[in-house]
């Protein structure tokens, strides 16, 4: 049987009727400040928490309810005769339920003028102590944090009299659930800008939506994003179009945005199963995207669109030749948008801030644990000439953007630019060699006069060698290989530049 | 000046020590329990809380600290005038220093015949909420969660009469990193089991070690482990030879383990750079790592070997021959540990119950966010032949064999196997038919009577085309393309037998 019931929440919908309900029920109300205050002022008769501890609110309310009359009351197990008799004896009665919502702090920390002062002001003392009680004494105790909880809540109660156990023990799940991201949230805001990695790790996250499935359809999916800002990430776009984004949609668009951020000027990012399979740059969007179908027209179909530019109507009508699964891009004009009527099935994301770049963590689950290391968000070190040659100026910048586009290949990975647009593409071999074979045997260009970025160093002479075969004049690579001579001499003996960048950019 | 504080520890190392040198300082002790008479027999003056909040220790300490008088002490603004007026008014004594850490519930749920009461019971519920006010409070309160922090604190007060600011905002992270971890093992602990995806979502790892450095030199990174068995998992391995893992030899060596969970027969499992290159099962391991080794020679240079079976002298005399990054095993014998003691860079690790399974979740970090997914525990659905000709007994074997692996090799996959050995393994294309050439292009073995895995079904039927000329003589796939029909009558034009799993396996 629920007697007493404790109400003290920050977020108020809903509550009146709820409360209305109880009363009506017979439960007798305690409630503190400002909730206390609106329960009055709709005509129900609300116990002040401090007539029952007979102590004062005080300290600007950073004390209320840190009582043990309050605790007492919430934690005594019902089944224990010494606990019954000895609260009895103290003059504690029983709260049997506890409703309440703790200070906004994640409000507070959204706000951009926040300060330091501000957010600690909005750490929630008494609340998460009140709610963490009654979720121990679960057995007992009905806490609920929600206000979606209240109608369950109260049917059970009034077909039973009583919330059902089961109902109990979610609803405690439910409470630590949410104090652990609660004090995540604020360790997160306390440590924000450390560069170590602490002893524990705690992360949190909201829940975005639940997915049809996973990477397979027996797998059972949902994404999650963080606190803080969405810019230039997924979870800030909007859909305008097409059915929900799958889990290897999300995963495919996500590597395209992260290659899209390394060019400023107008660039297409095509991406089939996670690897790019056409990338260009150019005057405007409609001559990248033309550019980056070329390089590859086979394995877009099917694959990943990011473009850093408005979408027009001619590069929507070239876009809807083909099947593509998502296109994303900061706009789309009403032209492009009234072209894509007629391909329902393609998932048109527009998201604003597409260069903004994000910085943070990246992880690995393994078996057991994780593996967390900053995201690779550097390029080079130095471009250091090793040949006799130098690479000439246009080359110069086909190699950076070729060195831009393997960073972001699976590791071995070879690319070939020319003109600012990928002309082949090796990814995921577990030999270098393997890598550059692959580009140039599915190469859909003229190779003659590209040049060749690899993500990591030449191991021997060979990919030169293929290289020159396949009509490369200059080759960007970390460099690093005890037997890098090997590879400055294969370089010079055909007339090939080459740099080394000092920085290598495996990605598995 | 720190002239009081309150000392509750339930680790109580080096407590007196600190505890002898605080009271020597002129500081007063307030404690509570196990703690107070620690500090008592120790022969120091320790005050009891109920002392001085007037209210006895109850419901079997379910209610100790949680008085106003305490939290008022702790929470008071110091350069609050209205505050420190009002405490004095209520007789309320600053408290300085929190000195706390909590009931031990990590150590009680980890214990094998746990049960929910007495899990529950060990919800500490006064400390963090102690914790949480000191924190809070962190301007003008110290508050210490680690024994480890003794000495800077001390050595602090000895040289200024107080800790800095810097150290106290410090000590104030710490403890929202403890609670949040705290908080999330419960939350974890009573939510176990549960199959749907929480609102909010949050996780708390413990550091393993922190790693030389990330995928790439230039990224820091660590390696965690959750909380809970690591049977089967790298975190619960030893290592008895080599320097320490790499963020790149955990990932690998994680993949490989994945991998051999598959298989109950003598196995090795070589993987390079994620991707298996050479998988074998035979009678004993000495034959299987041979087989393995002979499935590609090449890429198993430096190379992750992963064994379901102890090492013996003649497997580990074979592997001497080249360089391998990793061995992990469930044992090694002597003489294989002798072997090894001349290639001093090979890290052996001993992981006994290699063949334990792992359940849970899989993540993807995504910009902003990450995608969660049940892992792919499932191998298939059913074992349907759709061609006329049924595959024998032994091309059965060697197709389970076969889709084992390829669902364990990056997508698009093609795996071809003869006689429980791959014999040829293309990963990571874009396109299914290029993967299937790169396997047969560079396979070392004869291709000759051997099965075909693919991870996904066929779009076209020139895989099946490029299969038999090939050699393969079975082919194992998930089916279900609008075109299956093409694949099954090219395998019935040449007498191919084909098997449907209804199971599709990508892996990105």
């Amino acid at each position: 049987m629920i007697k007493r019931a404790l109400i003290s929440v920050s977020d108020k919908r809903g509550i009146v009727e709820f409360a209305t309900k109880l009363s009506q029920l017979g439960i007798e109300i305690l409630s503190t400040g400002g909730t206390a205050k609106l329960l009055r002022d709709s005509g129900l008769n609300a116990i002040d928490a401090s007539d029952v501890t007979g102590f004062p609110e005080c300290l600007d309310g950073r004390v209320k309810t840190l009582h043990p009359v309050i605790h007492g009351g919430i934690l005594a197990m019902r089944s224990n005769p010494h606990h019954m008799e000895k609260i009895e004896q103290l003059d504690i009665k029983p709260i049997d339920m506890v409703i309440i919502n703790l200070y906004p702090f994640k409000e507070t920390i959204s706000k951009e003028d926040v300060t330091l002062e501000d957010a600690v002001e909005n750490i929630d003392i008494g609340g998460p102590t009140m709610l963490r009680s009654a979720a121990k004494n679960y057995p007992d105790v009905t806490v609920i944090i929600d206000p979606k909880d209240y109608d369950k809540v109260l049917e059970e109660i009034e077909n039973r009299g009583n919330t059902t156990l089961d109902t109990r023990y979610n609803l405690a799940l439910k409470v630590f659930q949410h104090t652990s991201h609660y004090d995540t949230l604020i360790a997160g805001y306390l440590g924000r800008g450390l560069k170590t990695f602490p002893e524990t790790l705690t992360m949190t996250y909201e829940k975005v939506q639940d997915l049809r499935y996973g990477e397979n359809p027996h797998q059972k999916a949902a994404f999650y994003r963080e606190f803080g800002s969405q810019a230039g990430a997924l979870g800030g776009g909007e859909q305008l179009q097409g059915k929900a984004l799958s889990f290897n949609n999300i995963n495919d668009t996500n590597g395209a945005l992260e290659l899209l951020k390394e060019f400023d000027k107008p660039t297409i990012v095509a991406v089939k199963h996670t690897n790019p399979c056409g990338v260009a740059t150019a005057e405007n969007i409609f001559e990248a995207y033309k550019k980056a179908y070329e390089a590859d027209p086979q394995s877009i179909f099917g694959g990943i669109v990011a473009a850093n530019d408005q979408i027009d109507g001619q590069t929507a009508d070239m876009m809807k030749d083909i099947f593509l699964e998502v296109v994303v891009a900061p706009d789309f004009t009403a032209e492009a948008l009234e072209i894509f009527k007629a391909k329902k099935n393609v998932r048109l994301i527009k998201l604003e801030d597409i260069k903004a770049k994000k910085q943070g963590y990246d992880m690995k689950k393994v078996l057991g644990g994780i593996l967390v290391q900053e995201k690779d968000d550097a390029l080079l070190e130095e471009i250091k000439t090793v040949t006799e040659k130098a690479p000439s100026e246009k080359e110069m910048e086909d190699l950076l953007f070729a060195f831009k586009v393997v960073k972001h290949v699976k590791s071995n990975a070879i690319v070939l630019v020319k003109d600012q647009q990928t002309v082949a593409i090796g990814p995921g071999q577990v030999s270098r060699i393997w890598a550059l074979d692959n580009a140039v045997k599915n190469a859909h260009l003229d190779l003659k006069g590209s040049v060749l970025a690899s993500d990591a160093f030449f191991p021997f002479r060979d990919c030169v060698d293929a290289a020159y075969k396949a009509g490369v004049t200059a080759i960007i690579q970390p460099g690093g290989s005890i037997k890098d001579e090997d590879s400055i001499k294969a370089c010079n003996e055909v007339g090939i530049g080459m740099v080394f960048t000092g920085m290598r950019h495996f990605k598995h």
